[in-house]
């Protein structure tokens, strides 16, 4: 057995013993938040058209969800309403070019946007992005992205709720309330974080890192 | 009876007869949505201070509630953090002036505000106004107006609420949810009207003059 493993075995231990002896209250109702800012994740070749054949994206930093980073790079997006400077783009690159922005940022842009899961992009709109070496004129693909709640299965399971679901969670405060539509996304890889846009923010005076309480 | 009175009379009797047949569906759950854009009151001293000795607002139109109009002049708020320009002034003058941002207007200008109800300032935001003709430093009157639904006695007796109680209102749709802490004002000078900050009708994608459910 090497050192993490040791090291993992021990914290086991550790969690059943606190468990079994009831001195660990099993809160499973409460989730940490992450605000998004307005972000785009690009494809290697859009990444190219905008900063230069071969480019490499730099990390600035990490980001909750474990192998993501905020790259240094920013472009800027342009309608025939209005442009957006400083858009960070967020790395690794993917399969697809997304942007993600809020509705008050639409209505800056003049565009109509969608409400969707990441990834979920055939008939959404389109804009121009602007990267300091070339434009491109992207077909679709900027949206809102939905509220939604990362877990891995064993979190999955401690919250009994399934990839997919649907659930609500409850905001205390003075422009306190409930925000519903909030999607369940499962996968091994993910760390537990509840990702809500910057107008969600906003309204509800959420802060990063607040808890909150998931409701079925 | 003049032409005016007896318009009234007969829309009274066709309402009593829709009323009395059943055909008229006695709906009061729902309450029609004003959004406020970021704006401010000013006193007559203040006025004069931005825009010159004995000047008078220009009404550029009337808003929902009677009486109000937004006039045609605008200011600008200063801060060490930020600046925001255009911002609106609502007449008729007040007592005190007061100016009423998002949260997200709140952070451009680096201001920690308070949510309060209109004419609680005690304490609150200062901020720099600058207007055509001279600046002022504005010692508090900077807020975020709480959410409130004005409405009659009348109103009040058919929702069966009360002045200054505290009801939530619920959004359908993807970005639906329920606010809370919303404040029911009664006076009979008032419209029936659900008012919300920008912040909140970007977060749930709320529309001006849309029809959402009122719950105790």
């Amino acid at each position: 057995m090497d050192k993490h493993d040791l090291k993992k075995e021990i914290a086991k231990l550790v969690m059943q013993e606190l468990k079994t002896s009831g001195l660990l209250i099993n809160e499973y109702n409460k989730v940490p938040v992450s605000v998004s800012a307005r972000h785009l994740h690009l494809c290697k070749e859009d990444l190219e058209a905008l900063f230069g054949k071969g480019y490499e994206l730099t990390v600035e930093k990490e980001i909750s969800q474990p192998g993501q980073y905020a790259a240094k790079e920013k472009v800027t997006l342009i309608t025939d309403k209005g442009k957006i400077e400083n858009i960070r783009v967020l790395g690794p690159l993917r399969n697809k070019t997304q942007i993600e922005l809020t509705k008050s940022e639409a209505r800056t842009l003049g565009l109509n946007l969608e409400v969707r899961n990441s990834g979920d992009l055939a008939n959404t709109s389109g804009v121009t992005i602007k990267g300091p070496k070339g434009s491109i004129e992207l077909k679709e693909g900027v949206i809102i992205a939905d509220r939604h709640i990362h877990m891995t299965p064993e979190d999955a399971e401690n919250y009994d709720v399934k990839n997919g679901q649907k659930v609500s969670v409850v905001v205390n405060g003075k422009k306190g309330g409930v925000l519903s539509n909030v999607t369940i996304r499962v996968n091994p890889r993910y760390k537990l974080d509840f990702h809500i846009d910057t107008d969600d923010a906003n309204a509800f005076l959420i802060q990063n890192g607040d808890l909150l309480e998931l409701v079925k």
